[in-house]
């Protein structure tokens, strides 16, 4: 059995060092209401690097020395529970291990016949919930405004510009390479994609891109580009501040133009997005997501690395925007 | 008669030099339903230098060589109009003139009975409907929450922190001078006031004032002082964006602490707020002002300047924080 801990709170960007490899041999035992897992999909997120850092955050930080936890896929090796039986797939925050003894509390059943496994850790799960519901929630589209996404090519991005389609918005997209913007346009809907790499004036390229102006901001990533979108915001406009991937490895406090005159002159809105926040939605948003993947309104990108020892790798690789879509990996 | 136009749009702090001052001998004929108003006071306000730059705001720029207007409680001196008699006071958005003609339109009658004439320019004009809907309707304040407000000595920041105590509130103000601070505490009723001017750590004195952490900032003042109040802001907390005073002279975009990340991990809201924007509310908020207002439960300052000359002064004088509540020129 294998276990993968937290050895160091990373200083900056994470490294592989950071994390201490464990190899047991034990036969681990379970008792009535309990069940074996075996895990299957390891979901690795941006927002885990927030829990790395010992600090106040809407989450308790990873304890050092301990697993660290992210979404899991597992399935039900041994069962001594009434509901969950073997063969049964279980997905829900469990730790970095190859199996590991549950009672299945905070645990949802997932069919592998309505979906690939995978995307119970995407699209059916937490990323697809963000991206839904961060949109709806804060958001509050109305058909025929203008949205912008930024880390668009990436997991909750990609799906927050097809369901912008969907509800009758015009969406631009920012990604990282000319090969993700062209995946924005050409498999996932959207009307425009901008590459911040190669764009010397995001300003103007974002004005360009957006004559009337922005409604809707989905932001994923803070920084510069964020800078760069308050200059077209609306009256009204509604910012959902989901992540800030670009500034998570910062050691410095990071400055950036102030928003609030932006805010100020625009009667714009500002919030902090925690899909948690929202789990009496959870159900209502799943039936919805669900509902378009079958209609073939909604697709996603999946990177998937293979192998347990990897998931540092492909954790710190997000950072680098190696993946497209949902970084899982298979174990 | 006189009138005072803009004559240049200021760079940085604005000066008397980019007023011009016209006088002319002229007699106002008024038609059927038009009144003749005699300015008695003027309200000079931050936001009006939002108003003298040439750009893109929730209200139109003036234009050059025109009268620079601003709230004014005028008496009527001639009337032709069904409702408006002469020796009725009026309210609202007018030139900076010592007489004009006016259709009434936009305007409210006052009664110099019921409050100081100055008042309608004050808390219960634009300002304390601007601290009331400001803190109730973005706010949302409970009983209990610890709120901080910023130009706390200020105009709306003033009653911002009497309505918090009305409504159970920890209130903290800060304000610019030591008078200041103690005027809050004495006649304004915060439980702590911090100057920032004689604070070196104004992030350590905020966690200080307010060891439960902020729940609702209402902020003035925008800045260094708004970056420190983020480190201490809670879960769900609501940061009103009300105005931006230590940034509107700036000639610079000016460069602050990066919101997002506090607002994503505290899964905050900031929200820029217009008072023009909640006009259906005005009339309730109005008498709801009032009723505190006679059961002594408000109370107010005035920094009253005299003469029509002194209007450019006296708003100039604002972005010293030369005022001590509502600036109003006394013609």
């Amino acid at each position: 059995m294998k276990t993968i801990l937290l050895k160091n709170r990373p200083k900056g960007k994470p490294s592989v060092s950071d994390f201490e490899f464990v190899e047991e041999d034990v036969a681990l035992d379970i008792t009535d209401g309990e069940v074996l897992l075996e895990t299957v999909y390891v979901s690795v997120d941006p927002y885990l690097r927030g829990r790395m850092n010992d600090s106040k955050s809407y989450v308790p930080p990873f304890e050092l020395n301990k697993p660290v936890q992210s979404g899991i896929v597992a399935k039900v090796v041994a069962s001594k529970h009434n509901e969950h039986k073997e063969g049964d797939y279980l997905s829900g925050m469990l730790d970095w291990k190859t199996q590991q003894v549950s009672t299945g509390e905070g645990l949802n059943k997932v069919d592998p016949n309505k979906a690939p496994l995978s995307a119970y850790l995407g699209i059916l799960g937490m990323t697809g919930l963000t991206a839904y519901l961060g949109l709806t929630e804060i958001g509050k589209p109305k058909a025929g405004e203008t949205l912008v996404v930024s880390g668009a090519a990436g997991a909750v991005g990609s799906v927050v510009g097809q369901i912008g389609k969907i509800l009758g918005l015009k969406v631009i997209g920012i990604a990282g390479s000319d090969e993700k913007v062209d995946l924005l346009k050409t498999k996932f809907g959207f009307d425009e994609g901008i590459n911040y790499n190669t764009t010397e004036d995001m300003t103007a390229a974002i004005k360009e891109a957006a004559p009337d102006g922005v409604d809707i901001y989905f932001d994923n990533v803070g920084g510069p580009i964020s800078d760069a979108v308050l200059f077209s915001i609306n009256r009204f406009a509604r910012i959902i501040i989901c992540g800030a991937i670009s500034v998570y490895n910062n050691t410095e406090l990071p400055k950036s133009v102030s928003v609030q005159p932006f805010l100020v002159k625009n009667s714009a809105l500002m919030q902090g997005f925690i899909v948690s926040n929202y789990a009496e939605k959870f159900p209502e948003a799943i039936k919805q997501l669900a509902t378009w993947l079958g209609e073939e309104k909604l697709t996603y990108s999946e990177t998937i690395v293979e192998g347990f020892d990897n998931i540092p790798q492909a954790f710190i690789d997000l950072f680098d925007g190696k993946n497209k879509g949902k970084m899982v990996v298979k174990i």
